[in-house]
């Protein structure tokens, strides 16, 4: 980006989607392609698995220590799923942006929800839509031996979340995934230009003045 | 675009700067790449020059005929310019966002004030920065004959420009214009994806749902 000496306060990025609609691979490219942006890494009480690497795929807490954080007002947002307790560090996300770097958040309607009442200046947040209710349903057949009852339960999940999408900022149809991730990163460079991001904007005009 | 086939609402696209940091070339690059953004045809009372159209380059208009049009409200905003008047007339520039077409505004700062307290949902503005004081000022001296005193005063004019940088959206220092340009395109892309621009997302969720 040609501001790129321009001291700038990162952003949070929130990619939400029902599952189906290409979510965690956009991600996943998203990350690949653009070096200046992370993903949060929340704390869990759920057991660590092999090959995971506290405080990179996780921060692993017990039942305690969670509590504690939690009643520290130590996250941003927290979710409980399947059993296990899921939530995202405040302290971790606030040093991210000062730096100038930018996070990104997969989660779900409810925790951009409460993202959002925390920290709204500093969030962005993207609904992907899949492109028909019939490719929807071609992505939520994973295997041929789904009976129509599993399928159908997927597919209320994935209705449900849909209809949050007037919560989000931008909206984008995953037609083709390029196109998509082309688009993501449009939002990003376009959002890190915003004038109110551009904290060193101030001082790059005083030295243009003087 | 991905989103194609949802029904849209225009956006009214101003691009700002002192002369000299290179916003008529990046308006005139922006039109020819990207056919969904026309530029805004004002009204004058300036007399018309040869070559010139009514209706596509300016509505030329008698004193009294803008009179007429400024007290019926038909300018979105207006001004006097070396004597002339110019006015944006409104209704051009409705017609024109609802049918889902971008409408670009080459203005300063006053005329953006005048949209933006008519029209904030559908603006969109972004201030274009010189890279550097030398640089503004080498741009600024156009020919080997002008004296000190002529440069001085187009430096303080811009000066007086890049003072209003705080009152737009956006801020681009075009240190490159083919970058300046992708970061406009970025911007003009981002915001077509906006959620609230989007008028028939709720048709397309609608289908996707049943």
């Amino acid at each position: 980006m040609s501001n790129d000496n321009i001291q700038r306060r990162g952003l949070m990025l929130v990619l939400s989607s029902p599952s189906g609609a290409g979510k965690t691979t956009l991600s996943r490219m998203l990350l690949e392609a653009d070096k200046k942006i992370s993903l949060s890494v929340s704390a869990t009480t759920r057991p660590m698995r092999p090959g995971e690497v506290h405080g990179k795929d996780y921060f692993f807490l017990s039942n305690e220590e969670f509590e504690k954080w939690l009643s520290q007002g130590r996250f941003l947002e927290h979710a409980i799923v399947f059993g296990n307790r899921y939530g995202t560090p405040q302290d971790l996300v606030t040093g991210a942006l000062t730096a100038g770097q930018d996070v990104l958040f997969d989660i779900d309607w409810q925790g951009t929800h409460q993202l959002k009442m925390k920290m709204r200046a500093d969030l962005v947040s993207i609904f992907i839509l899949p492109p028909s209710h019939d490719e929807l349903e071609r992505r939520l057949t994973n295997r041929a031996q789904d009976t129509h009852d599993v399928v159908a339960a997927r597919m209320e999940k994935a209705m449900d979340e849909i209809g949050h999408w007037p919560e989000y900022d931008y909206v984008i149809v995953n037609y083709d995934v390029q196109k998509a991730l082309k688009e993501i990163q449009a939002i990003l460079t376009a959002e890190r230009l915003k004038r109110e991001r551009q904290v060193g904007i101030s001082d790059f005009v005083g030295k243009l003045m003087s």
